[in-house]
């Protein structure tokens, strides 16, 4: 193993690298458990098999420590949720399917714990809270924009805009249903999700110029 | 001061009861500062300016005082919701705007960030995890049946049933915009979040029979 792992060392101290990376998740770890107060340096160190000082040799402060951990878990969650949504979707419904399963595939129980973490931070640090924040909009966002637009193209909807206040509820419930129900939804869940509430809200009527008429008409 | 308020003392130990509010307030304003782990007896003693001593005589662990400290607070937020929603509403809109509000007025930026350290403690805490899902549960799922029942009474809707994951919507939203997005959401916010999501998935047609004949004879 060892063997392997030099042969195939790139240039740029991948050594390091992993040290690095160890860091980061008993930081996140930590964060999860202990919440932003009670991350201690000397604990990171010691759940990552490595020495304080080449923790303050990478970051000055625990602070600067905490936001590079917070940047590493938000990539790697745009990057866990991006391999789940791999075949494009036939439809709205699956659309919306996919969606509500990325978000579920990235808050597994341990990664569910390292949120609730943050969102208690966030609350007395505003630029974390800002890291996420503008993380989670440009991901949700761009991702809904996605599925509104292929809803247009497959001639489900004639606009891809809808009232910002939709976009929220497909996160908002599955945030609830995990943190506060502390319900992991399996795909049947999911389908309710899809089926009961965000169809009913996205889905316009197969014929809209017809039944417009008429209803127009009465 | 001290003079009104020993006239005015009830019989049964009220300074007692004193004490015991400012241990419990000390104790839920630690638990949004420092999380549960953070949560220090001596800091607790020394925010309510009590003794240790007063401390273990009523509780006589940290984790005791903890879940006491959380019953308080769940039962103070029934109140205050139950305050929120006084005048009988005129219509499902107005009565959902209620709960809106209501839901709004218990997550103050104080309480939001109590809210965050509970959500964060119930992961590595069952027993403390079950009394807020109990609470919140029979709360939210009392107060939306009720403005269910009360729409089919002025022929809104022709049932109170709907399925169990719209009942979501409502907490689901307003959890993200206050935890994720950080907003305390005012009135026009509560109105879009009515006007766009809520009732769109509660409301009836007004004349239910004769557009559905009319769509069924296209």
């Amino acid at each position: 193993m060892a063997k392997a792992s030099t042969a195939t060392r790139a240039p740029g101290r991948p050594l390091d690298a992993a040290v690095e990376d160890a860091i980061l998740r008993a930081a996140l770890q930590l964060l999860g458990e202990a919440g932003y107060g009670g991350l201690r340096i000397e604990e990171v160190a010691r759940r990552a098999g490595a020495g304080k000082t080449s923790i303050y040799r990478r970051w000055a402060t625990r602070e600067e420590l905490i936001l590079a951990a917070v940047r590493h878990f938000l990539s790697e969650t745009a990057a866990r949720g991006a391999r789940t949504v791999l075949a494009p979707a036939a439809s709205l419904r699956d659309d919306l399917l996919a969606q509500a399963r990325r978000l579920t595939a990235v808050l597994t129980p341990e990664r569910a714990g390292i949120v609730a973490g943050l969102l208690l931070a966030m609350r007395s640090h505003p630029e974390l809270a800002a890291i996420v924040r503008h993380a989670l909009v440009a991901g949700e966002g761009g991702a809904m924009a996605g599925v509104l637009e292929r809803a247009v193209s497959r001639g489900e909807r004639r606009s891809s805009r809808v009232p910002g206040t939709v976009l929220q509820v497909l996160p908002g419930v599955l945030l609830l249903q995990v943190f506060v129900l502390g319900q992991h939804s399996d795909d049947r869940a999911l389908a309710r999700l899809v089926d009961d509430v965000m169809l009913p809200l996205l889905a316009e009527p197969p014929s809209p110029g017809r039944v417009r008429r008429s209803a127009r008409s009465l």
